[in-house]
């Protein structure tokens, strides 16, 4: 990062530190250990619903869990006081507000309350503590994955409204699927083909192919209305997946175009010419553009 | 929508209403409040057959329903009404069956069945009720989806041949694997594997890889046929799928570049220059080209 | 089909009717009597393993399956004979013998088995009445559809080096996993896990994401190694599928554009002028090309 | 392969052996027999774990066993032996050293284990005679398939970025799935929903559409969440296995070109122009480039 002239110099290390470049090495250590220690905390509150495992170790995860709750507090605040250097534009109690309520703040703010609120203390809360699970979203955060995450965004955007289009197409063909067999087998097993809302589970664990074998036609007309459902409706449900997968490959290949081209100079000056604002290499904010270099 | 000189204005306004243009907020409105009704509707249709649910609500359910009927019927005859705005090549009688017998607006019109027959009132007869869940294909009509919805309806035209040779080459490869199994299976379980329709059952089940259990071999024989069927026919049934969703993607690719090459005004102006019909954007019908302008 | 001058006129007219042309309607009536009569008949050898229907019908089946036995017999025959037709390079006597050893002659000879052998009035040798059910192999010559067989085939030899190896790596990890899995599992489930052939059973079901729910591991190793193995499995398993997918894919585009550019009298020429062979368009065989006019 | 002069022709005509160029015959022999007896141990490893085969066949395959690790041995210390002739830019035991930590040398060398101590003729170690199944992993090796094989290497190493971003993402939509549901079924199911590690094999089998039926919910609100889980999360889970089968179809689309450029001359002097370095046609490691050709 490109420190700016007449910032607070402790800031801007803070924020460097948290924002590593490619050769800062004191930023890239801090990064490791907070990912490692996210995916110890996590692997604690996960092992810790194991009985046998808790009762043996339940001091070790107290302490271990306050422990670590006060390091990503402080990694809260010093993420919301320097959330204003890049985004020098902006007053700085906007840049912080602007921070605060985005998402990956605020899944870190929620992954916090057990803090706040000494719930981890008080006692056997399970729904509560899960919260602490939250923090594994922050690992998306750290590093350069932070990029493919926020193209990842960018697909499920540009590619809305066929998603939309093919989900409520789904959504309607399972809603007629569960609508179909729940007339043809209500009479032969009223137990499990009880309503539409219950056959709409039998649609969901059919059509997506998982099939536990909790329930399944038994007459002659729901083995040839759940065969020809099966048969044709695979295809329709797996088209959604099919269009992100092919949108998130288009982009990445249009990503390394541009990034082979900007190699050779060519993208970079056109863009610099003609760009009103820029992503933020950081969080991935439209910001406005610097002004270009004489 | 341009109003055309010379036709009675109210209509115009009515078919306006029921087609709504980017900045006619009274049209999207309505728009709105008819796919919250359908949506309502179908959501009522479903939670009615659960038993609890009908037994505490039934009067609500019965006085909402006629009410939304009401509703549907009104909308249904608007749209008769005003099908010839957009049509102006044909006599408006023609326009106005065209429109009856198109696929949305049959299915309109059986969904407004069980008002007509006076069954709702009448008693328990699930299946006609159920007709009500059809409604739910209307929203597909609504607002912009209906021009993905035409796309979506042109891959499956344009990609017919490869579809129906794959379709094919499936019902073959599933009807060989089931021969096969029934032969191999129906010694060693008799009342499972009786006959190859039903062993047509297992094929399905495992070829589209939804797998209950119902239905396994359990001899050698069958086992290594079952496996040798599952790993290389799994590849094939899910060909026809691949295909639709390579098509889809491409399809929406080109739209989207038309769409680009629209916006700078490269493509449109070719297009009126050899066009002899166009694409109504409300219906999505070939409609005659209306004479460029000079 | 343009008709060669010097050909006995009766040969070339049975010829014409077996491969229709778009405006011979005769030929076109007589292919679709014929698709009729194959899944006609298949039906019936699928429904007459059907203990009650067959207990009713067996004398129609009979005689109908005779009737139609003879009519296959004289369109094999007939194939055979006019075989040289399109064969114009080679002695007929050689041309017939091509033709008889082509795949699809072949399975309509084993097809006409039963005939032969008066099976069908011997008695219930079921797997032999089972070689009827090959006949609807059959459809898959019949108009226009040869030629997306033709370029499946293509398609599969274009990818053979591809498959062939991703297939063996599939075999591999299959192996290694059935392995594996066996190590796991063979001391809590000395029954069901009991060798390795046995275990790749589980392989197989798990990795095509059948799950019939027979086999699965029930210790915790097993269970690691078994999702394990799943997650990363059940990718590397849909990557012929998914290759072949794509292949037919790509290579139905190229046709595309291939008959777009055809159309527009582009390539034609530049063919005509560079080939020294062709397919045939009757059974896509290569054929000699014929001296391009002056 | 071109034999540079100066080199012993011993050494150069057992490397030439076990690398069989397109008009080696005695080369293409040997790699076959290899391949066979490859083939062939890993099925005796395989079939000797079904006790009613491996009590009647068990001298058979001890000999079998020993005879097939001797020459594997021979093969070994051939292939380290002439591990130099195409690695002249390095010392002798460096390019040998090279060899012995590649992968497939060192599986070769780990198959070799039983060998070295005698484990074979020793006892019933299961576990370590399972590492003979190793050795099917040298099948890859041998032919033209190491090509293949390392461009599925490439791919995975030019999409490491995503993979990693989306087996991420999978690993956190697993754990959050297993950690809601967790809460959701454990009071219904105690024995089941035991713990978050427990419910992950539940989250898994879902995910990967196998669905064996030994964990499913059986509440309301499990159903509901695990039914919306299943539609959202199939997709996500199948999305790295789709960019990996579209990577490989990208990779081998440009693998194509490039020959037929290169066999069209024109790629094929650029290259020489301008490469320091090559790709070794036998083992895949990057070499110095020779001296081009005046």
């Amino acid at each position: 990062m490109e420190l700016r002239a007449g910032w607070p110099s402790w800031k801007d290390r803070v924020f460097g530190l948290l924002h590593p470049d490619d050769d800062d090495t004191a930023a890239k250590l801090l990064n490791s250990f907070l990912a490692t220690l996210i995916v110890a905390n996590v692997a604690a509150a996960v092992m810790s619903t194991v009985e046998s495992v808790q009762a043996r170790y339940v001091g070790t995860f107290g302490v271990f869990e306050r422990v670590s709750l006060m390091v990503f507090a402080v990694e809260y605040a010093a993420r919301v006081w320097t959330a204003d250097v890049h985004r020098g534009h902006l007053q700085p109690w906007a840049a912080r507000l602007r921070y605060v309520v985005s998402p990956l703040a605020l899944i870190d703010l929620v992954a916090l309350l057990p803090l706040l609120f000494g719930l981890l203390s008080a006692g056997d809360l399970v729904a509560l503590r899960a919260l602490r699970l939250l923090r594994i979203l922050s690992l998306l955060r750290l590093g350069r994955y932070s990029k493919t995450l926020q193209l990842f965004g960018r697909v499920l955007r540009g590619r809305a409204e066929e998603l939309f289009v093919t989900v409520t197409l789904v959504l309607v063909l399972m809603l007629s699927a569960a609508t179909l067999m729940y007339l043809a087998e209500r009479e032969a097993q009223p137990q499990v083909y009880a309503s539409i809302p219950q056959t709409m589970w039998w649609a969901i664990v059919t059509l997506t192919t998982v099939g536990y074998g909790d329930m399944f036609p038994q007459t002659i007309l729901g083995k040839i209305l759940g065969g020809t459902i099966a048969l044709f409706g695979v295809g329709l449900v797996a088209l959604p997946a099919g269009l992100l997968a092919s949108g998130f490959a288009e982009e990445m290949g249009r990503m390394r175009e541009e990034r082979e081209s900007e190699e050779l100079g060519l993208l970079a000056q056109e863009k610099a010419a003609t760009a009103t604002w820029s992503y933020c290499p950081h969080c991935g904010e439209k910001l406005p553009a610097p002004p270009s270099a004489p």
